[in-house]
């Protein structure tokens, strides 16, 4: 092999379905290893609703979009393959930010080295943007103490998923929002959560007061869409909203208003926004955090497998229509 | 004198403006003053936009509603004409929540003595409520730093004139949101703020983007509206909002939506509501803040006084319409 494959971002989301018209797909001349660099052959790239963000012209984000005309970017996680760098050797496993492409020469910045035994699915579902994401947000903003209620949107997915777990670990009564009834399933027997609310098809009002009798102390928000509204209006007191993401709103042109505001000052609430990028350096606590109840088998996961570099393209739409079970990582 | 006027709440608010129907105008024989007793005449009763909640049958708000058929709950102040109590003598001043009453005769709980020599306008408008609210939702919320950006709706209102004033007291630049020429007229020439909106007749976009070139780090709110729809979208990366008032949603019977949450996650924003009565033991520490800026005669007030005790009841529309120039006080 001479070349190899990767896909560059060449037009902005105009909102509704991702289509190949954005990228382009290149082949270029496999690289040779200078002194001081390795070369990564990647196995797994992680698919993440982050990803609209960075492909949104905003420049208000929280890290720069991706340029046009370059790699898309993508966390994943790979093999070295060769190396001329002292602290990286042939065999090693390595993650990051590798974008959608088949070998990465690099100096190793912003990278990291897995020392874990896991398999590469687990590391991408759990131990990277994911899990870090699910345990920044429940802790440092939803702050839960034992016996109060959480609920979480876009439960059966990456975030949700883990988001669940954990405040079930710490003994609170957890409500799964999720878009199909055997998602609904999953999140209740397999992953131990009290209640499911499928919002396809469920009355949200009715479902979610018998669900909640409490009241919401705790609100992970991953979606947007209708039944933000509803939870808004059941939550206590003093309540916390972490808000990690709007995924049915991304893709509309014009979306949808929030809830009026009132509630906020009758119940002092306090609404956060947060992304990961902000919190690099909290990851060792993070991971202290973390790791002890997947070691417990606490936090179980599951992953949705794409095949081939391509298949990330259509991949993402995925996320719109919630169609993936688990989290998805495009193997390659 | 052997009665006195007091006015009970009998209904609740429907929406639209209040009106003499929910009220109920009473005359008491004057109480004799047991042991351990005192008697206040209440000279000034404040009015404040709170008041609209406290007359809601809203449970869940964060003090329990004025019950129907007892006196309209208000702060105020009065002096002492007889006192049968050790620690109050004939004459002090006393101030809290006295309520819709000529007299009010207590064992003193929840009161304090007026220790300051201050007329009793000053009071009520920068060392009661209004004072003490600015104070802890621009400091604990907001925390403003030196050469950032504040707006601030409802400025010319109790709590809106002391935000600002304290917010150019600590070096930032200073926006007010009005509904009149003549208030933004005051709150930039006498008050000092470096801009000033009309929410009625500026184009809304235009002049905050103006006036707001480097976007805007504090957003305290007092009134919702459209203009917070604007505000919204200029705040900056990790913007902090302090939500305090809706005053124009409280009539409506159907409040107008709030923004979408997508700016949430691009700037990571915090929005907090927060009352009073969560923070009442904090009150030494917001005094301790507050009065040395009003020692230094940069917080300035104006009064805006209504005659006679049935003049309340009229009066809280005054919040709706914006007619009123200053604190709202009723002078009995």
């Amino acid at each position: 092999m001479t070349t190899y494959t990767a896909i560059n971002l060449i037009a902005r989301p105009k909102g509704g379905p991702i289509g190949p018209e954005l990228f382009e797909i290149v082949h270029k001349d496999m690289p040779s290893v200078s002194e001081g660099k390795f070369l990564i052959k990647q196995t797994h790239m992680s698919l993440d609703p982050a990803m609209f963000g960075w492909m949104s012209p905003d420049t208000e984000s929280y890290i720069p979009p991706v340029a046009l005309g370059t790699v898309m970017r993508s966390s994943g996680i790979g093999k070295v393959v060769e190396s001329n760098h002292p602290g990286f050797q042939v065999g090693d496993r390595v993650t990051g930010l590798l974008g959608w492409q088949e070998y990465i020469l690099t100096n190793g910045q912003g990278l990291h080295k897995v020392q874990a035994p896991l398999p590469e699915e687990t590391i991408l579902s759990i131990f990277a943007l994911p899990g870090l994401t699910a345990t920044q947000g429940l802790f440092a903003i939803g702050k839960p103490k034992a016996g109060e209620t959480l609920v979480v949107s876009g439960a059966a997915g990456s975030v949700g998923s883990i988001v669940g777990q954990l405040a079930k670990a710490e003994g609170l009564t957890v409500v799964g929002v999720v878009g199909s009834d055997e998602k609904a399933d999953w999140i209740i027997n397999e992953l131990g959560f009290d209640g499911a609310i499928n919002y396809k098809t469920d009355d949200l009002a009715t479902k979610l007061a018998e669900l909640t009798p409490k009241g919401i102390d705790i609100y992970f928000e991953n979606t947007g869409g209708p039944i933000q509204q509803h939870v808004f209006a059941r939550m206590n007191t003093h309540g916390r909203i972490a808000v990690c993401g709007m995924i049915a709103d991304y893709p509309k042109a014009e979306p949808d208003l929030g809830p009026n505001w009132i509630p906020m000052i009758k119940k002092r609430l306090t609404v956060q926004g947060f992304a990961m990028p902000d919190h690099f350096g909290d990851i060792p606590q993070l991971l202290e955090k973390l790791t002890p109840y997947v070691m417990q088998g606490k936090i179980k996961h599951r992953t949705h497998i794409l095949q081939g570099l391509e298949s990330a393209i259509t991949g993402l739409n995925l996320f719109f229509t919630g169609g993936n079970k688990g989290k998805l990582i495009v193997k390659l």
